[in-house]
């Protein structure tokens, strides 16, 4: 006599949905040599067909792969309370309402995974909790949107901006509409699952400040390479002040940084903490089989109890106001003091120039600076009074840098 | 009335030893506030204190950090026929006598751990497992030495190899013999127990092929940087054939490859399957509080009941003979049918050329050819018969390229 099945109710039968149908039955048989129960889809529930109370009540566990916040949210709250465990790739609903399900689940005392919400098949959410209880994490960079790594590769070799997002749309890689990804939104939901993940703070995705890559130019890029420098975006979530600071900007990296080789619609998160100084872990960011390969991994450890419920939520303050490195990149008219003008600006709200690099084109020149650290509220001050002067010609543009630390 | 502690035993106090009793005793508050139970040491066994008996009837699981065979052996079958579990650092001795060890595991339905004996504080122990069941892996690359890696980087950027070797010792990274580490056995040691996991079938430390680094030669370095390559010191375990091949190797990689960039003393290893296409994780290789750190990682997925005794082995074909891409360097008299008299035997062996550089070099030159994929048996046949060849001045050197093959 072997084991009783072990019944998934699955909710969502789209992209993912089918490529999870798919793998578990590919993979049922090794799945069961191991570990001896059987994974079996139990009930399917999509707009058209199912009801949602006959699924639950022939699950073990529920996976939901809808997307949105309704009814997604209503259903994996009734699961939960039911005592059903839950697997989710629910990033906008874990960014928002993370919270309430954590909670709601700690109270049922079952599991409620989520690997597939944050970096695709990147294992980063089991590798943080597992890491969570030997040692302390202090920051976390990651790459966490495929698509505008793909449209910043494309645009490091050459590419404008318009034809990068295009290739992206006809090769699949970004919607048609793309505004999701491009303006850093995605990735601020998905750092604000990862910092409550590492730091146990509610993090929503509200309390994130972030920057899309819409506003980049072709020539922030040729700078970049000019001095070997990764021009990415970069979502971060670091121990600062006693508090908490999570943030996704457009940032340079010096060619060292593990996260500056990252190209294509990779993801890539790098871990650091005082014991470990720094992990780093890439791959797939996206894409069907890839997302369904971690939902089917979460399934896996909650059926052989290698999972366990959340824990009670610590409160850390969120700290709004970090310090940073600027890129700045200014567009003004070629005539005798303009650097003195800017520069003093700069001074008075405390932003020290490390490096400068004027290029007279005719009547106009570019004026590029670098900074050293400044708080992010003084040189936003510094550059909206920069930006008042008649001899700017365009908006400016301020880049963050993180420059070499350790190694 | 709180949770009885959970008792650690711990065997051996060395580097590793006192790290990992020093950061637990910082993280034990942590640990019982997200776990419910406290993590103590409950004994310790050394070469000069302790008994074995009492340490192991006084815990709930046996730390291993003693290193070498015997005892260490001796005293992990006793304690998991005790039904104790057990987490271990000890490469040596699971590449060596692994088999046993999980299989009595098994028997007793205990759990055995050792992700601190792989990749040190890299999580590829862990992410290998649970992906196993997910997704069926087909090949893993790693750099699982970093003292080769720290040789090897040094070298690239101009050192010899008994500078770099010298250093590494300076810094600490090198022991006073190194043989263990530059003669690639401590990487194919490692690669013995990844493929186990990754594979599910037993391989022993001498069913691993293996080179060192202490043949490669600064120019070799200054080859792989004029073509955009990195020379590594590469371990590979696939599935070849129906069977499986592991072997470490001196490589040359391609600029683009995940492994190429892992710089220091870093290890990192890429796992490649079909659904996640590939993954990358990269981290400091050793160091007393790293290994400490993925041992704690051990106790906690243990201790929370996040880990399962091992599975029966598979048995699959080692696959002896496989096929790679290689450059082969000769030093010859610069005279005239030299060049033919190489290819006939090269093309007699059914090697092809993909492109050949020579050097004239007065009396001597230098002859650098890079093969298509080629058996290995028939490279080496082939280098065999030429370093016969009476204008060959020094023994040739055939060094392993992976080349680009998707992205």
């Amino acid at each position: 006599m072997s084991a009783d099945p072990y019944r998934i109710g699955l909710l969502g039968h789209g992209t993912v949905g089918s490529a999870f149908d798919e793998l578990l039955e590919e993979r049922s048989d090794e799945i069961e040599r191991f570990n001896g129960r059987r994974p079996v889809i139990s009930g399917v529930l999509t707009r058209s067909r199912g009801e949602f109370e006959e699924v639950l009540a022939g699950a073990d566990l529920l996976v939901e792969l809808m997307g949105g916040i309704e009814p997604a949210r209503e259903y994996l709250l009734r699961a939960l309370r039911a005592g059903k465990d839950v697997v989710t790739a629910n990033k906008q609903l874990l960014s928002q309402h993370g919270e309430e399900l954590f909670e709601t689940a700690r109270v049922h005392d079952v599991r409620l995974r989520f690997e597939a919400a944050v970096a695709g098949a990147v294992p980063v959410v089991r590798v943080l909790e597992e890491s969570l209880s030997a040692t302390p994490i202090e920051r976390i960079h990651g790459i966490v949107n495929g698509t505008t790594n793909f449209i910043l590769t494309r645009m490091a070799r050459g590419a404008t901006y318009e034809e990068a997002l295009a290739e992206a749309q006809r090769v699949g890689y970004a919607e048609a509409d793309p505004s999701d990804d491009v303006s850093g939104r995605d990735a601020a939901a998905k750092m604000a699952i990862l910092a409550r993940l590492a730091f146990g703070s509610p993090v929503h995705l509200d309390d994130v400040r972030y920057e899309g890559i819409e506003h980049l130019q072709a020539e922030d890029l040729e700078y970049a390479r000019e001095l070997g420098l990764g021009l990415k975006l970069i979502g971060t979530a670091e121990r600062l002040r006693g508090g908490l600071s999570v943030r996704v900007y457009p940032t340079f990296l010096y060619g060292g940084h593990p996260l500056a080789t990252i190209s294509g619609s990779f993801n890539a998160v790098t871990v650091e903490s005082e014991a470990i100084t720094e992990l780093t872990l890439s791959g797939p960011g996206a894409g069907g089989r890839q997302t369904a390969s971690a939902v089917l991994g979460d399934v896996v450890s909650v059926m052989t109890g290698g999972a366990r419920p959340p824990a009670p939520p610590l409160a850390l303050e969120l700290i709004e106001d970090v310090e940073s490195a600027f890129y700045l990149h200014l567009d003004v008219a070629d005539r005798p003091g303009v650097l003195a003008s800017v520069t003093t600006v700069l001074g008075e709200h405390d932003v020290s120039i490390k490096s400068v690099v004027q290029h007279g084109m005719g009547e106009r020149a570019r004026l590029v600076m670098v900074t050293h650290q400044v708080l992010e509220s003084r040189m936003r001050a510094a550059v909206a009074e920069v930006a008042q002067f008649d001899f700017v010609r365009s908006p400016p543009r301020a880049i963050r840098v993180i420059e070499e630390e350790f190694l």
